[in-house]
């Protein structure tokens, strides 16, 4: 009855406190409706749901800058500026965006999907605030781990260089997506034992603590003195994660975002193989380990961790980070594999240049959620990681089509002396493979055989069900030959020599620049091998929301277009 | 005398203490009269000479490992273990590196190019020795501002989860390449007088300060304590960069890294006129800003700092948060332009995607030190951002042939609303062209016409000089027409559609996969252009150390691979 009527904050403003509870148990609802339904952050979102009304209460927003840290708590500030008539459409295609984006709202100030980056936008704010005379406060809002990334660190440091006022809330619930890690807690704490001792405050910043996240009353109170002051305000607030939802609250790990339509705990398969196969390696190999960034249940390692949690490391959100740690493990002969989403991983490839490809050293990525990823958005898209592993010097680039092909492919790499790369989709495909033959898994092979000059090289799992799937369904003229390129780097240079003559068609869902069709090209052009080479890639139009099938058509990956490529 | 009798730090620890000054003075004579004829990083390595040597007195290397952040600190490391009979080849062509190189000798224990790799390197190390079950010591040494680096902190944080000891020497000369930036002085400063108040040591931390890294009793004696000690130990060492060469004293900054063969003082003519241009835009214009990750004076800023200080942001050695920073400026119409090197820029790889290309924004990128790097080695090589930035969306990728045409593109850059990147090499090029056509910057140019069917496409200004030098000496019948490719992204395509029937070279001293010769490749076989097209660029070997000739002699980047390229 009450967010009925907020069209945006300033009717949220025209409220008494004493009605703010009560709206905070409709948002809640709506949040846990809708989120049951599309899936989505729903136990950071019900940690911060009183929080998002305080300071929307006491901010003069859009005026006044609210920077969300990362981007996916950002569902009631949604509810509370002019999208909650659509906020049924969040995380669906045409829909909202599951994390905050200026292209969405005035409100949103910038986009933020992955972790870490509020203190830097903040920077720049208050930078471009002073140099074009602008007159607004800027509160950045830090919760879920992001705390433990880098760039906190990087950006904290510099503001020191910069006039002007900030106000930085840390969200505290104890949890990143795993539980949060390291020194963190502890320099919190102290922070926190300092402030009572008088030895914190500096002369230019203020730090305040113990705040009750859910008691609007101090929530307010501390955020109006914020507002207020002319120092530099710090203010760690104290949520739960889940809070208002029973389950969530006592598993916050499993409900941080792995709610989704069809039932509470989906099932990410191709991740779940990988842990598993890690464990079997594991077994007979007790030099293998497993790194991850604060994802250790959503890549995999819950069975790991529960059999060898003295080789699985948990190193927070700081996936640079990982990758130097991997590379120097391997000194003492130790066999790091680290399991990162394609899209993290990006937060990482100077140290894959610097610390492992140039000396050559045996760091092996498993690489999740590669390709076309559903529900969250351009940020989350693992669309980019082949071009760049395709680049780099003395890099090795596996794609598995199924499961169990990944399972082969990881046990295979226990022996394999460089750099190597294993990508692999979200989730899982939905078809069996019949009739392929049993051969090595780092050659290409027929998933499919005809005899007529039209081939389908296909790039990732999700590439290779597409083919097989429509080619099924197809009238025999119109069939074509499937080929699983499951490795991309070095080409298998037997079977490109036997295109001669033919005409094939490259399907991927990554980048056209740098992926397969430009390494197949070259190596023609190279060989002087005649065939017509045509590219069916993510080019022109870049991914936004939506489930696979719909991104995929987004971006013109269709049997249309196979077939189009082979009459033109 | 010492010097001349030590093979291994094993002949160090035979001296009696009383000798080790008069060993750092000739260290000291060895660093100048080596670096004052190769080049290197002066004033750093004079700063470490006692501290260097005081660790191999105290430590069991190459058992115990020492890991030198940044790796150009290295010099005296290198002089006692066993490399000071070749010292006078370092960073040159097959001689020693100028940085840790594990390639190089067992005591380097890691390559260490780029800042704020050692804290993770250590937690690996640390990692690795509990699970092989070894016993040594790991000392990490962090100077010249790494310790502004965001991994540093990731990798502190996550080192509360390790367990097992280590040491870590702060050596603080208040400088990082730059003066060094944001908290970290404070911080430190801070830590002083708290370990003096004893608030630190924690449990299982010991921190120590107040340590002259110039006297040797102190220097042992603390350094024997860590080495003793169970708990971790963080040793707050200080020193004087450029310590015992007085000119290098009173200007560190511009001994820090710009010593070389020719003068004191070398002019990087790219970065001075890249510098010079943005003064005048920013004459005209004053939302023009300029960022530097600390290195201010290395990318031509001086006089742009002096004119316009309160415009230009030293960020310190953070390129992700730089990044970030500049992509929130836009958002209040201001323009930034972001200074770095090709190699550094690598750090910000995913906050160009996630914060600036995905949503189209105009941050300037002027990526200096791109191509074939000399002297500085593996490490600093700027042969990967061309790949990487060339499979962006949203993204513009210029090269100036030479300074003049750095000038136009950053006058035309202003008025652009896109992300944009502008690279040009290290240094200058050494012709003048003569009669080219004045038109736009932003579409290709023949620098030579000649009537015949051979073409060479140039990427770069090193490239450009290159073909055209070549040329001018070669026979007439063997003259090419050279096209300046000055846009990479996107392609001149009208120039393209006329290749039919030639015989085309694409010349570039980038990593061939991802470059422009596969983006060429890929336009001509989608438009049906026939023509013969060969590549030549960094593909099967990987630069080393050396002059840029003698690099693209290494890389096959020659005039006998562009007329055997014609002939085949």
């Amino acid at each position: 009855m009450y967010l009925e009527k907020i069209q945006s904050p300033e009717d949220l403003r025209k409220l008494n406190k004493e009605n703010l509870t009560d709206l905070a148990q409709e948002i809640r609802r709506e949040i846990i409706s809708v989120i049951s339904n599309n899936g989505g952050h729903l136990a950071s979102n019900l940690g911060v749901v009183e929080l998002t009304i305080a300071l929307h209460y006491v901010f003069d927003t859009p005026k006044d800058k609210l920077i969300f840290d990362v981007g996916h708590q950002v569902y009631t500030h949604k509810l509370l500026t002019g999208r909650k008539d659509n906020f049924d459409t969040i995380r669906q295609k045409d829909g909202l965006s599951g994390f905050s984006s200026a292209k969405e709202s005035e409100y949103d100030t910038f986009r933020t999907g992955h972790s870490s980056t509020s203190l830097s936008l903040a920077c720049g704010l208050a930078r471009a605030r002073i140099l074009r005379n602008e007159n607004f406060e800027i509160v950045s809002i830090i919760g879920d781990g992001s705390l433990s990334g880098g760039m906190i660190f990087e950006a904290l440091n510099d503001s020191y260089n910069i006039n002007g006022k900030q106000i930085i809330i840390i969200n505290d619930n104890s949890m990143s997506i795993s539980k949060t890690v390291g020194y963190i807690p502890q320099i919190l704490n102290r922070a926190d034992r300092f402030a009572k001792k008088g030895i914190i405050p500096t002369t230019d910043c203020e730090y305040y603590s113990g705040i009750n996240g859910h008691d609007f009353n101090q929530l307010i109170d501390i955020l109006t003195y914020a507002k207020n002051c002319d120092n530099n305000v710090i203010i760690h607030v104290n949520t739960i994660k889940g809070m208002g939802y029973r389950p969530a609250e006592l598993d916050p790990l499993t409900y941080h975002g792995l709610v989704n339509k069809k039932d509470i705990i989906s099932d990410n398969t191709f991740s779940r193989q990988a842990g598993n196969s890690l464990v079997e390696i594991a077994k007979t190999n007790e030099n293998v380990v497993a790194i991850t960034a604060a994802m250790s249940k959503s890549v995999g390692l819950y069975k790991f961790s529960q059999l060898y949690p003295n080789r699985v490391y948990d190193v927070g959100i700081c996936e640079s980070h990982a990758v130097t740690m991997c590379a120097a493990m391997t000194s003492l002969d130790v066999k790091p594999y680290f399991l990162v989403y394609s899209s993290f991983i990006q937060r990482g490839f100077d140290q894959i240049i610097h610390d492992v490809c140039i000396d050559d050293l045996p760091v092996t990525f498993l690489i999740d959620r590669a390709g076309l990823v559903c529900d969250d958005g351009q940020t989350h898209q693992g669309i980019y990681d082949l071009s760049f592993f395709n680049s780099l010097p003395n890099m090795t680039i596996l794609q598995p089509k199924d499961t169990d092909e990944l399972d082969k492919m990881i046990k295979w790499s226990v022996g394999f002396k460089h750099p190597l790369t294993i990508r692999y989709p979200k989730g899982d495909i939905s078809i069996k493979y019949k009739n392929v033959e049993q051969n090595d898994c780092i050659s290409w092979e027929y998933l499919y055989k005809i005899n007529n000059d039209r081939i389908v090289v296909c790039s990732g799992a999700k590439m290779c069900e597409l083919a097989y799937k429509e080619n099924s369904i197809l009238p025999n003229k119109d069939k074509y030959n499937i080929i699983n390129a499951r490795i991309v780097k070095p080409l298998d240079e037997t079977t490109i020599k036997t295109f001669e003559g033919k005409n094939v068609v490259i399907l991927e869902d990554n980048l056209k620049n740098g992926g397969l069709y430009s390494s197949i090209l070259m190596f023609i052009n190279e060989n002087n091998i005649k065939c017509k080479l045509t590219s069916i890639a993510i080019d022109k139009v870049m991914p936004t929301i939506g489930t696979v099938s719909e991104l995929q058509n987004e971006c013109g990956l269709t049997v249309e277009a196979i077939l189009h490529a082979f009459e033109k």
